[in-house]
């Protein structure tokens, strides 16, 4: 970047290097500040020794924006990262929310990463090849009316749907509300699938009938996919078939 | 992959080295038979030096998984690659759809990608901070209907939209039908993008007020992104807003 002042947001896809793209990498690499959720700045470890890190627990996105501001305007050079892809229901939007009315002139750039639902859908098989909905059921930032009205939505429009953040410990109660929304628009028999950490080594994954979906097993690190009409199991894998004449 | 008989489907990202995946970069690298559409070869021509190359053009697919399929059954190590990620709108899908009832006993491996809906909305700011819908209005396997019917759930829903293959030279009605139906849900000001090969140098960006849409500059290299209800343009940077109190 050509400015002085700068921030790179970037995606570092689900959590291993083999998924981080070079462009995350040498965004990273070429920071002297790196600021981020303390989980994620542990999955760059290998890229961030020597350098001043700043990281934070989950609630703390706005002050993990200032603090990368903060830095920038000081002139350093500020690597603000997010799990996935830092535009989805990643960092970039708050960052640039926050700098709206500042006036030091800090460039943002976003550096693309692989999103979770791209990472479980490749461990389930190909669940995606239709058009789809992502939705988050976290109701911190969307009030829940909304995003019950956006499942039925979805759910009416056959559209597969990737669900973010689909439980917590907290907020137990809209994963029951989509599944069973979901069941009663394309049926109980509806193939749907789980990836709790995707291609990481504490991988875990589920696929069937939503009718039998082990709703106590989802949580925050977990993606939900619900297949549409045409969304099969084939030889273990979920596959939404697009309608090639074979 | 364990297996003997094996297929790797690669998604190659936008089509620049700097954002493709180790993981994409060492399953083409290792490959003996690299296959894919003639333009994606082409980008990652430094990996693929020295191997059996299987290219065809752009709706060559089932040829080229029945190829695929055909070294792999020899026992060669394939390649299949696919722009993005190959899981949505690429060539996974119909790998397993065309191995479904094939006795060769050949494993599938999807390797995730950097999808084109991340790759436009990094180059736009962050228009994909809330929930989205992705839509092709590609209607080669879906029939026009369906299409539209998804633009008016989605649009009606207050979802972000990405469009992929918004149009073509032949396919020009779908896109207008689509913008119009926004406008109509969301009003003339509703604040879209559009961005023609995001990443690579001849990169193309528009953004501004859907009523000025230039929907003739659209084509099949073209990712649109229709923001909802708290889309803004802020500082030059296409942003949805998510709520935060700042």
């Amino acid at each position: 970047m050509k400015n002085e002042k700068s921030i790179r947001v970037v995606g570092i896809g689900p959590g291993t290097s083999r998924h981080l793209t070079p462009a995350a990498a040498e965004a990273i690499a070429s920071s002297d500040v790196v600021v981020g959720y303390v989980s994620y700045v542990e999955m760059v470890s290998d890229l961030i020794i020597g350098k001043e890190i700043v990281s934070t627990g989950m609630t703390g996105e706005v002050e993990r924006c200032r603090a990368a501001a903060r830095f920038a305007a000081e002139g350093r050079r500020v690597a603000l990262i997010s799990s996935g892809d830092a535009g989805i229901y990643g960092m970039a939007g708050l960052l640039f929310e926050l700098l709206e009315n500042d006036d030091s002139a800090i460039e943002i750039e976003v550096v693309s990463g692989v999103t979770a639902a791209s990472s479980a859908a490749a461990v389930l098989g190909a669940p995606l090849m239709n058009d789809f909905a992502t939705l988050s059921l976290s109701d911190l930032m969307t009030p829940a009316e909304i995003i019950r009205d956006r499942v039925s939505a979805v759910s009416a429009a056959d559209l597969v749907c990737a669900l973010y953040n689909p439980a917590s410990r907290r907020r137990r109660t809209l994963l029951p509300f989509a599944l069973e929304r979901f069941a009663e628009n394309r049926g109980p028999d509806l193939v749907c699938g789980m990836v709790k950490n995707a291609s990481r080594v504490s991988q875990e994954v589920w696929m069937g009938r939503i009718s039998d979906f082990p709703v106590e097993r989802a949580d925050m690190s977990t993606v939900v996919i619900i297949g549409n009409s045409h969304t099969e199991i084939i030889d273990g894998r979920m596959v939404t078939k697009r309608g090639y004449k074979l």
